[in-house]
């Protein structure tokens, strides 16, 4: 974590941690500071408010919001600033997320949410979207998404080449 | 519309104003003084947190809020206040309601919402909720409503008896 | 369990017990008298239209119903008596609560049932619910309220405090 | 309509009966006496429990119940009857009769609705079912059943040796 | 089992026995004959459609048809029987019963399934629907579902009296 | 039509017939000589079984069966024969398609079905897939649907330099 | 339309102009040159791959890609360009939408869509989301987010001020 | 694994082998030669569009395409070639797999995509679905479908006699 962070990830619970640490370990790859807060739209709204309205001040760029069940969370801080809020819908009910999903995505118009899909993949492609917006800023990040992309890549090609039927 | 309201009918958008004038032709039916807002939990975050941390204060006893898509409305008023808050799902996108309906009530543990049915039965379901929640500090209206249900018995007996099959 | 209970938990079966012990545990909590009844919409009508009918006279002031599946018995009470009845869904058959959220929540226009989130989280907003529907008539309570609420919000703070990402 | 009547078609609003009319006409066809009332789970309770509990001895031998929303009619007269049960979903609501299908066939253990399909095939499918079921105790209804399969297939034939592309 | 089956109780496949002998018991407690056969109208759509066609000759009075999936296996004996044919859709695919349910209860006009809800519990109910449907022919066994109703009932007030919270 | 079709289109019901006729246009375009019959695996299952069972004798290489609902036409035909079954899902019930393709396309591990979207792209495309198939035996097909790819990909360029924004 | 496009709006079909047309319209109003291409994932795979592959080297900073049905012109353009890709599910068949919102969001870990509502709404959300991410390069753009909002308030406020109900 | 394979089979990750290996196990039993590889639209689409367009050379005639989430690979490959790809939705997501079925089968008119059922069914029946599409050019294989249909009824009457209720 760190003062200096371009990137905020929020999540609504602590027990949406083991989820959203998948954002956190993706920025780390990158080199990407970030600050990790609990906050929720519904037990904290002050707090939720005060975020996202200093967010800018603060140095932030990008928004996180990791949430479950009627996830108000994304939606909620991107009321409060006009940085690019990135949602992840976590799957914490018995519907197993098509709440949270819905909750995140369907914002009205005028009010962006930058929507991932649910759980682990979700968390870490929001910070893989963080960092291609920061990118457009910042271009040696550009490069490393290119490394990133490659390297990927190649993963998937070693596992195709040693896969056993 | 009045100074003196009991229940405060909230919308998020105007264009959902068809509907949520079921909640308030009902509530006139039964005497029961409201005042109708347009708010929006995203493109008025600041006037929906002041509306709900004053209700209390202004006389307003229960808050109706009916909203579409990812329908935050009625848990961010619950987030500010400690009345009770009842949710009216509005099926204004493709998705026909049900994203507002697991938006209104999947709320987590600790900040609930009333909800109701997706449309104009919600709408005009929520304010026969308010007038039941207001009964129990003001006796006379529970007399009101034990005279509405007998009424609407008598209806569908009479559908029942001029049925022409 | 109070014969004096100014709220009324009832269940469709005592499989439900350890949801619906959320909403007592947080009666519990703010002091509020209740009672516990297993009572099936299906299996034991009678009994279930009495107890709607009794209600007022043994002066509970809202009821509180779970169910699952094709979850009636909050319909089913709310048909039989003009006081709130509050609904909670919950996950007991193969579909995890989506039957018992739609056919708890989906009334006719006439015959409110205030539904709550599927499972734990809403039985224990069930319980909240009425302690904010009680408290336009017992203001004690609104305090009480309140003071829970700033619980809430501080026991995020904390957890947001001490959070090791 | 018809004092002596085997089948009992009931709906929860006269907006049901052109569908429900699917089951009234189809008996016809089949010589089979019935009565049409309309009854609501919600809003005629005591109406509805005593139809059910005195359909055996008015010598009603089949009830066929249409309802939409969240459907409580279907299960709420099997609660008071121990007659078989026919459930028509309805689509009236914005859910488009899920929640109607799903309100209807997710009865607990021990209360049985047979559940046919949503609209107008399910209501003419109920009155076949009843024709079926009547036909274990009057033989000449099985006649008319497989007169009537013959000319149903005899119909599709027709049509395919017709159709023009 | 016995050759002198009342009621057939078919299944798709014997990994659907856990679900369908609740049938079976359920029909043994009224003392009602019947056959258990594995037959599937996809792997051996020959054996079904004779099953079907044989069905009354041999004095089967009612088919139950358990199947998981795309469930067509009651569709398809009614497709061959004038008999009422009863559907429990079973929850065997990931899609945890919607699919059986959908492939169950949606047939077309002309031909009827009566469909239960899923699993367990609609197993039981098919059983139960089945005794309903004899008990026109059999009266003693409507004497027997009088009997069964009301010791269900005091199974519940007996849960009641006895509940610990 | 042809006595020397090498695909056979076939639906549950001659309204189908505006979206089944996708497919024998699509045909038409590749010279693929195409038969078009109604049947019903529920109205006419001797029918269709007779037909699935003679496709092989009579030279036909694909069927492509359409039906809504519980449709149960493809999965019923590929139970009578080991040619290649290709199924469009018809949204014909107020459930949109959704019951027809999970009761097309969710067939047990044995009796595959090769299920197409909803509707008239599906209808087309089952005719684009039969091609593909029939291509293999008959290569100067694989050049016709070489030719279709780039002249759809022309059309879409086209579009893109036209486009008026 | 631009050759100087920071942000390139692609569309799977021209029927998904009128829907897309709203993206388009956005970024007029903040005075962001774009272009608009019609490209389909899977009817010209080629052109797509270039798309997405020269995007960086032509200035492009942000692609919106809308589509319907199976989408995935978002995932596509997202798998061979690390520019951050913005998804518009839209309702073009009978599923309504929630075919185009699970295959654009629901995206493996490694490949980001950043995903938007469903239909009109969703395209005007993408060109603010693409606005809110080129802000943190061009801070002139912030400014007039935050007059947007502004004015968005104010909208709401005037509405709210002038409501007839 | 062979040179000379007649069916390729694609996954999307090697997570989802213990999926595919059941169409790479069926094929076995018909002696049809396939290869298998780790392919993905998302992560290797420059792989992936090179394994489509030399499919044909290499001799393949159908390709089998299993993926989870939003699940392209099976489109991806039948944009690039005019072989029949069938895809097998794998449900490797909260959602449950019908994310990937509806990525999978919604394809738009002119790229067809033959889809089978959800999981391990699926894969199995992809596999038959592609000996079924062989077996066209290949006549012996339609000798063994056909001796694979009456085990497969064998089977079931075997099971069928020893089921012990």
């Amino acid at each position: 974590m760190s003062e200096k962070a371009l990137v905020g990830i929020v999540m609504g619970s602590d027990s949406d941690l083991p989820i959203m640490s998948e954002a956190a370990k993706t920025l780390s790859t990158f080199g990407v500071e970030y600050r990790v807060d609990v906050l929720s739209a519904h037990r904290t709204p002050q707090k939720t408010a005060e975020y996202a309205q200093q967010a800018i001040q603060r140095g932030i760029g990008v928004i996180i919001a990791g949430a479950g069940g009627a996830a108000h969370l994304a939606g909620n801080l991107a009321a409060w600033t006009v940085l690019p809020v990135l949602g992840v819908p976590i799957a914490s009910s018995p519907l197993q997320g098509i709440d949270a999903l819905l909750s995140t995505v369907q914002m009205p118009g005028g009010v962006p949410v930058a929507t991932l899909g649910i759980g682990k993949s979700g968390a870490k492609n929001a910070a893989l979207l963080a960092v291609q917006i920061l990118s457009l800023a910042f271009p040696e990040l550009q490069k490393k998404l290119i490394h990133f992309k490659k390297e990927m890549e190649k993963g998937i090609e070693k596992k195709n080449a040693t896969l056993e039927v």
